[in-house]
């Protein structure tokens, strides 16, 4: 073209280094989007044996207060650049507060899930509302509700958590202020949102105006292994297996507008098959053992374990149990990417929906 | 005026007459809409000692099939002209199987709710779900969904059905259309939409469409109980005590875009305030013994009662007990109103929300 | 069968008597509904040349006022019972104010759209918005707000009105009240939900909350017929020919809750197909002559003309002029069986879509 | 605090380096989010006379094709670390086409937005549809619709882009793909979605369902001039002067899921009040010259300048002359924001809603 050979590349430089200086550039300097539409991490997987160890030592090192708000060790994906969260959107992290202990009480935009891990007798105060936690419940404190934690037993209470600030840091709107106080008054009974919005398919006649954020807070780990079993004997997605999404009573759709929270359940001998989609995901091994086969690397757990999928990851689940259940919960950015109409799934058409597994996770991260 | 003085009224009467012919009416010769805003119809209440003999002497002289299409009685408001509704949207009705018999299966645009009352061992088929009936269980058949009744136990089954016919007949929308064969078949297991809908706020991750139609088509009483005292703990409304709209878990509203439907307990010795709304409903006294006062006027009710509370009419509840509750389940038209934008409700403002009771039920009525 | 057998006729007449004593009905004595799914009423057509000179009488006979709150001819389809409707849920009339002339300020909970006919120069005020009228504009009034027209002109004005009445009285919601003054008092200049929200497709960047009520009042009809020109060069409905809906800008939905409006062109020459639907309508020729084959009657009209569509009735409309365009505003509750989820349509499947024309109107009317 | 007597910090350190080493960190060694709430980077400001210079060279370095998918000047904020953005979720820059020239076509997942400078005579082929251009058009390509533009007129084409590349970026959902011919071909005809979408409040009475993308692809001038006049005489807004966001007709929304798009008129001498919201915008001098002031710093701006907003920023607006009207028209993450729930606004309070002027963005830009 007579307009290359025209340009010599010292005039293109110099057109860049004179762009630059006024704060542009040219477009055609930059790389395209991914052409490859493949993952763009890889996935990473946090062992409990670490975990435990380090909240352990966490308990000797800090304590909740003017020190440190938060007693949390962060799981954070060193793939994802300049990230402290376990994926692009979300952040996942363990949290301990001893007996007796107040983590004091703050609020901020980004918004917070809590999926009990261990212990009992710890109340998360959301906006007024006394929560109680429980091995197996999922506590909501969206975005800039007050809300602290205090340890009323004689043991150590131990908990996930996951956020979205990733997400609200790539918005810039991440902000936050203590409060005044060390933890905001309860102004409500324990149990206040889930007698209104709790038992199934009911909601007070006065008062429930939509929302896109859940009014109930707390969704007990009774009532969503009952619902899991239930669902079992009915009918299940070949890719995911038995899986419910929490939901807003107001509304049917997330729990929050930024975090989306997920049960599943692999019955014994179940390999589903593969997909992908836009979205990634966090998940907590809350029991059981397996595998999850992501791009081809099989990833193995078992109970207590953390793992990150990457967005656009061929993945698919194994109970390595013939005998007992595993139960997978998970947070995943699929609001974000229905809002903004971004979302997209694709099932791994080849062998059945099953890949070839062409090494291990360990493989791959020694 | 001019015009007055000038007009004979043999020539406005020939005017109207010609008007007439053509298929045209003067407007000022109509009355206005209504401008005192009061109830349009008085209330009405349907003993269930009689429903009770009714029903039996009915067993004796039909059965479902051929003869009678449903062994149903009606319990139709004589105050709202050329209606065979409880009020001018609903119906209120009450239907028995015995053991072995069929209702055969049909589908219609109107829609029904059933509400258990007695027995059990029955099924209705809707669109291929067979869904069980006990008492105080509360089942969906939404419209155009083919549905019939059978009855595999050894005693009487006995509900209340409520329909939207008034109001889909002014529409002039009512079809129907028998099923070729006697009942539609079983397409799904028993308790599907319930494995699916019916555990509190979780949904499947997978087919969830969202639809003006609750796909959870049974509310069960277990659930409703638990959930009526859970409430009863934490709030309850000035109006209504406590009371629960039955909702679609897909949208958080109405289970039906025709039909709502309450569940509400009034606490021993409860006695509510008085307001007024643009719906009517239907209400069935499933336990316990009390007065509803309508426009001063005062109907006593006790279990297995039925009554029509008409629109616009000032109303107030009270428990006539003081040791037990009493549970009054409800149809209304709110989701029409709502949804044409109609709706608005006031509270009674004098003696602190109570109407003078200006008389009885009986006197009225006798 | 043995019940049958046992049953004498006269036992089953006692029964029923004793059910009406009590305000009970035995369902089997009821017809059930509609089996055919045809059109529940034949279609009804209003002559302009009629309409003129009772338009004209009218004005000799009443003025608006104390005497008659509107100079308003109603068009009342005889066929629908009970009703002063066009069909069965929305009124047709046309309505006169002669120079100087004030039809007072009111209120009522129903809608109602003008769509002008002759004249220009009158003011409707709405909710304090004054709402210029030349022909072809459509001017909404919706439920609950003040309202009344003013001719500032020396001519007289002519329009047509149609409203929600026979639904809302249906429902039992008809409320009416007159502004305690002869006009509600201009708040706003003219023009004024036009500018904000009458130019294409932009909102101001403030108070624009969503509503099921079009903030805009005004469509005028230069824009209108601009806009069926552009549409009639890209596109058609086989059943409708070149056809919009107005909407309401702020949510892409119907103007109003319960009343839908419609402007069609039948380009020169045109016959659509046929279909049918659960849904109704009032149609204004408001240019050029024709004919609608409704059930196999055609019903020709031209300039001027009215003519009510029953629900369920196949049609299809045929432009007399192979040189000029027909015109045709209607009015319908397709936003009523939308929200109520009744909406259906089928086409007609036979002859290309064409009915055999099997009578004219006039010989099945006269 | 007895824990922190005992913690030295050499053993923290080695907690933090062990916990490093396995993918986690300890949450109290993180920073927290902002606690001042104030802009997180200041503003920029990009003179037209650097980029028509610019736009120029460019045409004389390249040409759209294999070479350079497109010739376009990117307008990014230095500020914005790793960001090719003018804000950190949208971008802003100047493509050029001269006679003649394709810009092949591509899609991606990003959306964009082209609001056109100078020329005519082009043609942006969006999903089939051919758009025209002309100076104060905007035309929507939104995600994942092929699109590429064809200059067939005799002179050179300049407009402005938007799209949400850093937010989608950020999102790591940034796919694309060239299309495998030139140019992807024309479907349907010159102003299709304009003939159906375009003219006002009306929509087909066929094909029209709700979409979060607007269907309508072209916003022409003529009639957004038109309605800023319009506005003028009615209403402003102390903020924003005589102001319009584009609409999807379809829904009242925006146009894309994370573009606004709007349009604003200061009027001659207007200097507006002050206020600060969670969104960021990029604006484009489109007519007349000004200021705004931004965090109390002066940026002057006049015909054909860019510049960006920071979210958070207080800012003001100012037209310097009291004859002309200055036209801003500017995209924003306003839609990202509201789905999200993250949207907030604060007026400024203090000086009847003006900032002091502290400095000029020359002095800070040094």
């Amino acid at each position: 073209m007579a307009i290359e050979q025209a340009v010599d590349s010292e005039r293109m430089e110099s057109f860049f280094r004179r762009l630059e200086a006024k704060g542009m550039d040219a477009l055609w300097r930059q790389r395209p989007g991914d052409r490859t539409g493949g993952a763009p991490f890889p996935p990473f997987r946090w062992r409990w044996s670490d975990i435990e160890s380090f909240v352990q030592e966490a308990t000797e090192l800090v304590r909740p207060g003017p020190q440190a708000e938060r007693r949390v060790v962060l799981l954070g994906n060193p793939h994802v650049p300049g990230n402290l969260g376990a994926t692009h959107t979300l952040t996942a992290a363990v949290q301990t507060v001893l007996p007796g202990e107040i983590a004091p009480s703050h609020r901020h935009t980004a918004a917070a899930i809590r999926w009990v891990l261990r212990g009992k007798g710890t109340i998360t105060m959301v906006d007024g509302e006394p929560c109680e936690m429980n091995p197996g419940d999922l506590v909501l404190t969206p975005g800039w509700c007050w809300h602290g934690h205090i340890n009323q037993s004689d043991g150590p209470m131990v908990w996930m958590d996951s956020l979205d600030v990733p997400l609200v840091g790539a918005l810039q709107a991440m902000l936050q202020e203590p409060y005044p106080d060390e933890l905001n008054p309860a102004t409500k009974p324990v149990g206040d949102s889930y007698a209104r919005y709790g038992s199934g398919s009911m909601r007070p006649v006065w008062g429930s105006t939509s929302s896109p954020i859940s009014p109930l807070l707390t969704f007990p780990w009774s009532q969503t292994e009952r619902a899991l079993h239930q669902l079992a004997k009915i009918d299940a997605s070949p890719f995911d297996d038995v899986a419910f999404q929490f939901t807003n009573p107001l509304t049917g759709g997330h729990v929050l507008p930024t975090i989306g929270c997920w049960i599943q359940m692999l019955r014994p001998g179940v390999r589903t098959q593969a997909h992908r989609h836009m979205t990634s995901a966090v998940y907590q091994v809350f029991r059981g053992r397996g595998s999850t086969i992501i791009d081809g690397v099989q990833l193995d757990w078992e109970e207590g374990d953390f793992f990150a999928l990457p967005p656009r990851a061929w993945h698919e689940h194994v109970n390595r149990s013939t005998e007992h259940e595993a139960l997978l919960f998970s947070t995943n950015d699929l609001p974000v990417f229905e809002a903004l109409n971004l979302y997209r799934e694709e099932p791994y058409a080849d062998r059945n929906g099953h890949q070839d597994v062409i090494g291990s996770y360990e493989e791959r991260a020694g």
